[in-house]
């Protein structure tokens, strides 16, 4: 979590972290995180940690800006690193220090052992959103020859303290979906990471995670991979998603953005604290919340420190920030067990 | 404080805290604090606080860097922002946007009022260290107008809650010191700041400091202006300052600077936590210190995180270097109740 401390993301409620893999095999690396005994005890957490494969983010910085592409957003430029990818893994180059790095489906369990988190995943192979569906195929088939590996990698060495994701790839096709979500089912993976091109539209992605949800292994969690907006997850968790990982929260809170309900931000997400209406507004960013920076400082003194450019604001709304998506998912799970979560439709209910 | 909340400042032991009123002048206002009812409020901060009046920063940055050459160092370029002093007080332009401002004595009071700040600062006129004698003499005896009638704005409507302190000038002089001295002490300040050219080297600085503190109102706490080095502190002690701010503990953070002892390293007050050295350090910062940070983390996490260009890096280190200069102030108070004070000298003793 970038500027905020472990402790502040605990007193926001946060009940788990995830951690990149590609980022940390980087810099510092997995024997130093080891040498500290795993990320828990570095990063001083005690609660549950997921880590990703690494597989994302070399992908996604190699096909230049495929995040974006996956999100059916304009590219940008952003120079490749990505320099091949076969089938023993996937060779790139370090925008650390520029050397050649190779990451395979076993070294990826090797790393994500070192860093020792609660859950890992397998490494995918995540296409982009602007290829064809043979491109898609191909690349879901790898992911499946390299989850066989993986899960060979991580039970050769189980020691019971880890649990191991399958990742589902497979683009907007409902038959490679069908057929990723069967073959992760017929292993005995832990869960399931829903992975890879979701369209091109957030109406697409909704009808695309409810296409796949069908397919999915009922009896397992479900992970819907990079995706954190509010009614992403409200729409996710109607069709079945468990948890999602989004870095929308903290990276909107350091540019300004608050979380806040629709009828705050007239009907959008979140509002912007620099906008000059909130120069002199003496209220909280929500009168509801608990967090640290709602129970005591004023929307003017967050506004001001932004214009100051002073780092400390983008601390303050990242508290918030997690503290409200903590009470988002606390509202979806009170409802699911009132049994009104289908009232709460977002837009229309109040968290 | 930059990159800290004031309940980590509260955390690490800080007991009082300073704000600018220059800076808070031109943004937000001192009327949206005054709106907060207070800076106490606006930060949230329930401990003392002083304010300093202005002047410093209004004849620092005019003067192209002045407080650079008020410590001798050399001069950096900036732009030119002090318009005009004249007898009325001081005209500026508004780094925030371009305006043109007017500090007045009787201003600098109504404005340090409207910031609520338990101690505040009469204004001075801050002469740079390389003007003739004739020049800091003027300077001082505007100083001591200005004095005045600081006083007298104070009074009309003192309320109790606040306490002023009259600034001494005189740069290097020794009979304008005691000049300066003996004019505050004759009215009725409750303490005293020693503002100012202090001359061109630390030990000139610390000859400068022991000739001010003959002559400074032996019943009134003294205040050094903008000295925060650790042996500053301890020459100052010695002399009978009683309390100092700097910039230094928490600008050196977030550069990378953790204060430590002497001993670690190799006499000087601080070490570069970006050193490679260490990369693979497993120890906290300091295995003395009780802060979050060094009871946390360890010294390649931190190393990792300025590697990694994470603010977190600097925060941390804030609250460490913070923790450390009340650990050193605790440990000055403490020798001086035992009796051991002039055998704990600086670079001898294991705080």
């Amino acid at each position: 979590m970038k500027s905020v401390t472990t402790r502040q993301m605990k007193e926001a409620g946060a009940e788990i972290i995830l951690a990149n893999t590609y980022h940390l095999f980087l810099q510092p690396g997995p024997e130093l995180v080891a040498r500290h005994g795993g990320l828990h005890k570095m990063l001083h957490w005690d609660r549950p940690m997921l880590t990703d494969s690494g597989g994302f983010q070399i992908f996604s910085l190699g096909h230049e800006g495929v995040t974006y592409e996956l999100k059916g957003t304009r590219q940008r430029s952003a120079p490749k690193t990505l320099l091949k990818i076969d089938e023993k893994g996937a060779q790139f180059r370090s925008y650390v220090d520029g050397k050649r790095c190779y990451l395979t489906p076993e070294q990826s369990i090797a790393v994500q052992r070192g860093l020792g988190a609660d859950l890992i995943l397998a490494l995918d192979e995540c296409a982009p959103h602007r290829v064809d569906r043979q491109y898609t195929e191909r690349a879901m088939e790898r992911t499946h020859r390299w989850a066989v590996r993986s899960f060979q990698a991580f039970a050769e060495n189980n020691d019971g303290r880890q649990a191991l994701y399958g990742v589902i790839q497979g683009g907007v096709y409902e038959d490679l979906r069908k057929c990723s979500s069967n073959f992760m089912a017929e292993r005995e993976f832990f869960g399931q990471a829903i992975g890879g091109s979701l369209g091109g539209s957030k109406e697409e992605m909704h009808e695309v995670v409810a296409m796949i949800s069908q397919y999915v292994h009922q009896g397992r969690p479900t992970h819907l991979l990079g995706i954190g907006g509010i009614s992403d997850i409200w729409n996710g968790v109607a069709q079945g998603i468990d948890t999602f990982d989004c870095v929308h929260p903290s990276r909107l809170a350091r540019h300004g953005g608050a979380l806040v309900l629709p009828e705050t931000a007239e009907g959008k997400e979140h509002v912007n604290i620099k906008n000059a209406r909130f120069a002199e507004d003496m209220q909280p960013i929500d009168t509801d919340c608990s967090c640290y920076c709602c129970q005591n400082f004023s929307r003017a003194y967050v506004h001001y420190l932004f214009k100051a450019q002073e780092m400390l604001g983008g601390q303050l709304l990242t508290i918030h920030n997690v503290a409200f998506m903590m009470r988002l998912a606390q509202e979806i799970r009170n409802s699911i067990k009132d049994g009104n979560f289908a009232k709460k439709i977002y837009l229309k209910s109040r968290l």
